[in-house]
């Protein structure tokens, strides 16, 4: 196992009702932003059970944080933070709306004179505002974590950027509060989870059972609850929490604790929601089943327990079970009604070299934070994905 | 799965040489009072390091802390708190000197007559002063939680409290320091962190495959590294920074939050310890085959599962898998060294009649958090162990 420091005070609240409670976790007479997205929340009741709760504080909001949360709408909201004396912040969404809210808390108190040095040229965040979140869509672990990734729309450019001063001070999590979501963000959230866990798994082995035990118990869980949430007709409460509590657990820093991470999917997954749109999670189950077949040799030893451990395949050669993985991999993502070629996304040749182009400007040493993902490789990669 | 609340914001600093980091980590110009136990580590080296890394501090140092903390030796640390003003407690040891530190945190600061009635009345611990750890051995959680246990050796009693306010600001898992452990020492803290899991495990099924894919983890962990550690002739890294890691992430509230808990098997025990002085560990070891056997039917749900997933017994009809996963279980602590009968401890019927007796003069409505081991249960699971 590799020396770790392992830090995260969010506070969760989870179950049915726990909205209700807001009041025991955010200081009296403070001034809160309400921070959401697209409006759903008003509609689903939501908003209104948010509000409820926050009875008796001064409160504002700014809606409108759209999905890859931008940076130039992001910017808006630090002038009404600026401009109300606000001093927390309470995120009501998904994980755009809490990365977007964790850029909000530290760009309000940024003293240089672009806040997008943040992303750009990874400015050290020196203090932040305060800031709690209500979970609706269980995907990226924003709710127990202190990272986020924000997209400037001017240049096309989605970056990512942290700070332990950005750990929210509570989340909610209620599983309720997801059920009226549609059912492509449901598999979005699963995929998402799916592929954070497997960022900071299916590398290198470095003798670490817990680590390995949970990253393969969440894996689990993502499949047999996951695809049960999807096909459920209407939802059923455990399926979702189960989802919910995985997806929190598949980013909080804990599985990645003392082992060695990647992130070369999601660093050219980015790249293809920055150029098309295309729904984060989406990206990463294009992506990922040509990361594990370009690296089926050098990372075998880890694909092989994958194999055996989550989808028990214990038959065949070891080409063939492993294989055999890569093919139930991206089977589960079809099963959750996610596409998982380029080519049924309306992706050419063309955007891959773009792509690789943009790696080769930038001069990537590698892609991910393993050294086998070169620029060549990522080429591959994508080009297997077409 | 149940509602619940999970918040642990104990800073994990995992690994070798991690004890040269302490100054990053406890304020400049503190008055540091260093807790230990019997004085191992002066001969080890660790009080060494921890010296040299509090080199500029005001270090006053307090040893003596003996097996299960008595309440008597730790009023006199609170002594040497307040006439040195101190401001920073750091363990250096064990749960017992853990357990003993935070106790003394809340004590010296407590406003009440006796501090007894933390424990024995449940009294509100209203402040605490800041406490680190440096930890020595594998065994209870104590370093990331807010709990512990103190024992009256005038009354012989046992009791546990807990605040937030007592967790850890920090602690260091240096496996390398737990070298020079004795084998029994090792065996305990394997099996004291086995009975943690099984306590929040080998209850009631309430959907939360999360939290039993991590405690499934973590008991193949403590079995397969745990057993390595215990027979490898010199220590090896990997089995002891697995099996402390395992034995941190038993107790920290994570395998419990959103399941239904025990503790009858720790409610036993400790009265094991309380009269005639058994390893704590050793007590749990004794009683927990004596609980899953007398429970077999009532917790079959979970006994079944634990058989398949843990010990992977796949055959035989229900009743022979679950005998077989109770002389498993049984086997594996006896193969790390514990003997598991109370006969072997010269622990006799009288003891089970005393004890029995003081379960009954408490009034208790069960023994543990569930209602299925009552005062009679717990007779015949003592009687069982003879």
């Amino acid at each position: 196992m590799n020396n770790f420091d392992f830090y995260n005070p969010v506070k969760i609240l989870f179950g049915k009702g726990k909205i209700s409670e807001l009041k025991k976790h955010i200081p009296a007479k403070a001034n809160v932003l309400v921070t959401f997205g697209g409006g759903s929340i008003k509609k689903n009741g939501v908003y209104d059970q948010v509000m409820a709760a926050l009875e008796g504080y001064n409160v504002k909001e700014f809606g409108g944080i759209e999905p890859n949360p931008h940076f130039e709408t992001l910017m808006k909201a630090v002038e009404v933070v600026k401009a109300e004396k606000i001093d927390f912040l309470l995120a009501v969404g998904g994980g755009s709306v809490l990365d977007g809210t964790k850029f909000i808390a530290a760009a309000s108190c940024y003293k240089g004179e672009d806040a997008w040095d943040i992303l750009a040229k990874r400015a050290r965040i020196e203090s932040a505002i305060d800031l709690g979140a209500v979970l609706t869509l269980a995907a990226t672990g924003s709710e127990m974590n202190s990272g986020g990734v924000i997209t400037k729309v001017a240049t096309k450019e989605k970056l990512a950027f942290g700070s332990p001063l950005l750990f929210p001070k509570f989340s909610i999590l209620d599983p309720e509060v997801t059920y009226s979501l549609p059912k492509r963000q449901i598999s979005n959230g699963i995929a998402d989870a799916f592929v954070h866990v497997m960022e900071q798994y299916l590398t290198y082995p470095v003798n670490s059972p817990v680590q390995d035990r949970f990253a393969e118990g969440l894996l689990m869980t993502l499949i047999e609850e996951g695809t049960k949430a999807y096909n459920s007709e209407t939802p059923n409460y455990d399926e979702y929490a189960n989802v919910m509590w995985a997806a929190t657990m598949a980013l909080n820093g804990l599985i990645g604790a003392g082992v060695q991470s990647d992130w070369a999917t999601h660093m050219m997954g980015h790249e293809l929601t920055a150029f098309h749109g295309i729904d984060h999670a989406v990206t990463l189950a294009i992506v990922l089943p040509g990361l594990m077949t370009h690296l089926k040799d050098k990372r075998s030893v880890k694909l092989l327990q994958y194999a055996e451990r989550v989808w028990n395949i214990t038959e065949g050669s070891e080409e063939e079970r492993k294989a055999m993985a890569i093919v139930k991999t991206e089977d589960f993502f079809n099963r959750i009604g996610i596409q998982t070629r380029l080519s049924q996304h309306n992706v050419g040749k063309d955007t891959i070299d773009t792509i690789i182009k943009r790696f080769t400007d930038r001069q990537l040493p590698s892609i991910g934070m393993l050294p086998d993902v070169k620029i060549e490789d990522a080429e591959k990669i994508l080009l297997d994905r077409l």
